[in-house]
């Protein structure tokens, strides 16, 4: 491509594409997931009771992505625990955040310059999961761009999709939650890599492969450090997908009259039907106004996205001292 | 065999065995499948607030039955996915009966007698899953029974099986209620199915595939047609059922003596145990009258058969002009 | 080894290596299963309205290792199905123990003389279940420790496992509660198991196969036996794994600070959060102590042991004469 030769990107985008995960990306995968797990509502709580469960809870938010795919390909599903540098990496990455002697590791990783570059590190393996899913379905299935984004989609954000089943292990239930009724940034951010690596793969995207290496992983890059530097968890594509979602879907007319406030209402009764009773007390208060809110926002109170946590200030640290 | 020979049936038989379901009878599965999904309660919501598990939960109807036999048999989960033909035709029919302008497409089919003809092409596609999955197994598992029986069904009823599933994706938990603890009509049918062309498989059962094929399909859909146009969802084979039921199931005595009210407040409180509070404060007053209920009628008010939904009345249509 | 010589054990471990499990010992393995399902809170209930239900459970008890890890190692999950002799003799069992007239077969199944030589007998299977899988796992994966120890484990352990999944057929979901979370003596005996069978594969533990099986089922039933007669159901490692834990999970202070009141109310909120409304109102009241209890102690009011329920009472009996 003319603009990668004259901006002499091409020597950058090979060099990006024989770069080699291990260690050190894959060192900062695990200790940002494992920080981002530890943050979670009750986790703290678990580690002390039962340090086994706590460990199986990271080592899925580490490897769900791999579990979830071999999962989908019918391949062995213990396949990512005979990796054992890989285990015993993370394992150690493990102990170190939840155990370490006055909290060190933690409160180091924490702070916003190392938490930064950890977090940039970690979006970079992104490109190789999702790359890795997308080669691995097509050499399976040939012709099925449906696939190869379920695989590339399930490798890169593993941890999420299967984020129901991985609270389960620490006694956490919360049906009413799943990545496919609110996606969060990640997830979304997968989903389009897994597009564009499938559409890449089968020669409809008129891009190299490692050029589109190189876009993609300074897309996520900088998308993610803009994210933690401002503090926002806005979406940058809340603009094109609000404009998909009017286009699409919004045909018939009954349930669009309702408005946002009663919509919600509607979710929390249908959502939690039969196992929980959320008090949806205040929900008709503000019928009236009749605007039709995108699911970008519309949701935003219920669900708390797994990036958020991922941004949490480092209050933690400083109580413990 | 002689009578299908004197009834000049043999030829009509065999006819049926060659038919081809794609696309015409596939695309009545889907149809009836995801009208069936969007009658259920709180997924006219979901389907607003998020297309992409609205679209999840609707392939899990259609393919259901593919994903658990492919788990089952250790063979990759997404192959349903790989035939785009079909997934393409589910997924045009999930956007028409659910985004379509004017809600034109749903409120046509929900038409009593178009509605007719296609809930009797999708119990045509019931043989042809049920024979796949039973000869499918027979290749792998050559001798056993009890496994082209599981393989069968699964292939045949897998959308019901894995409800509790695909009610989670739109975020619905209901663990008291399943399929095995309160089976609904299509997948007794379904079961009934599986153990006859294993029977036939493994030549138990001194039919010819063509023949019983004819047999079974003929059943499925004059007995759906039936119960479509007199309402009721009584099982045809109560009578058979309960006659098993006291046989078998009623040996010792001690729970036996229990009314059938108070054996529903104790499954109750056993099966909601710790997830719900439901109250269940009238359960003690009939007791006094000592008769033991069969299971076909026990549970009635508990769960709701997939089938009724499909039965049900048409009235979001009128409401929405 | 020269200590198995002089006490002429040699011979002893040769003969108990060439033991053949079938039919005696596995049938012992089906009843103490189904009667520790049995007395499990609501089955008999389940037991009247949905036999299939039950017997669904009963297998998922008896099988549930060979499930697990067959879809670990994404081998077919019906496969346990396909040994027609063994499912047969399960639900023969199951019958037996659930609807034999006048509550016979469970009853005197439930006499403590008895029930001792069959809990035994049960317990000299997990020693033939752990090797197997421990095998399996090596035979695909030469050099991987970790992954022949959670194949080893899901096959001795499995229906303590997918006990969450095993519930779930009978209508009961109680996600706050695992077997990570809070291991039973069964789980941890068998981790210990699969973690010295592994050892000895990869040569690590300088014994003979069948040294280290007569070792392991000589502690295991005696063990179980001691418990039974006792009737306690403390763990024989409480104390080690007290020392492990005081040494490598009490790292950094602010958690342990807490007292253990708090940190169990702490437990009730976090884990059941969004499922269920556990009052723990006197969670407060014993504050102003400061020690640290281990998990071993910790939690022994929230969750109910398998183990428990094998070791109960036969008041049912008693009941229904």
């Amino acid at each position: 491509m003319d603009l990668f030769g004259v901006l002499h990107l091409d020597e950058l985008s090979h060099g990006l594409a024989n770069l080699s995960m291990f260690p050190y990306f894959d060192m900062a995968h695990y200790i940002v997931s494992i920080m981002a797990l530890r943050e979670q509502p009750g986790v703290l709580e678990v580690s002390r009771v039962s340090p086994l469960a706590c460990w199986f809870s990271s080592m899925l938010f580490c490897f769900g992505g791999g579990v979830l795919s071999a999962i989908m390909l019918a391949e062995p599903a213990v396949a990512p625990l005979s990796n054992s540098t890989s285990v015993l990496l993370a394992s150690i990455t493990w102990y170190l955040v939840f155990y370490c002697p006055m909290d060190l590791v933690y409160c180091c990783a924490a702070l916003l310059p190392l938490r930064l570059v950890l977090s940039g590190m970690k979006e970079v393996t992104r490109t190789w999961k999702v790359l890795g899913g997308v080669t691995q379905a097509h050499s399976k299935y040939k012709d099925s761009l449906m696939v190869m984004i379920a695989i590339g989609w399930a490798k890169g954000a593993g941890g999420g999709l299967i984020s129901n089943f991985e609270q389960l292990v620490r006694g956490v239930w919360k049906p009413e939650t799943n990545e496919l009724l609110k996606m969060s940034y990640p997830t979304k951010i997968t989903l389009i890599g897994a597009v564009l690596f499938a559409l890449q793969q089968t020669h409809y995207l008129p891009l190299q492969k490692h050029h589109l290496m190189l876009i993609y992983t300074i897309f996520t890059v900088v998308n993610k450090s803009k994210m933690m530097l401002t503090g926002s968890s806005a979406s940058p594509f809340a603009g094109i997908e609000s404009a998909i979602y009017k286009t699409l879907f919004t045909g018939h007319s009954p349930y669009a009259a309702l408005t946002s406030e009663e919509k919600k209402a509607c979710i929390n009764n249908g959502a939690t039907n039969g196992t929980t009773s959320t008090a949806t007390t205040g929900g008709n208060r503000v019928a009236g106004t009749n605007t039709l809110v995108s699911p970008v926002n519309g949701q935003s109170g219920l669900l708390k996205a797994k990036e958020e946590s991922e941004n949490a200030e480092t209050t933690n640290c400083k109580k413990s001292k």
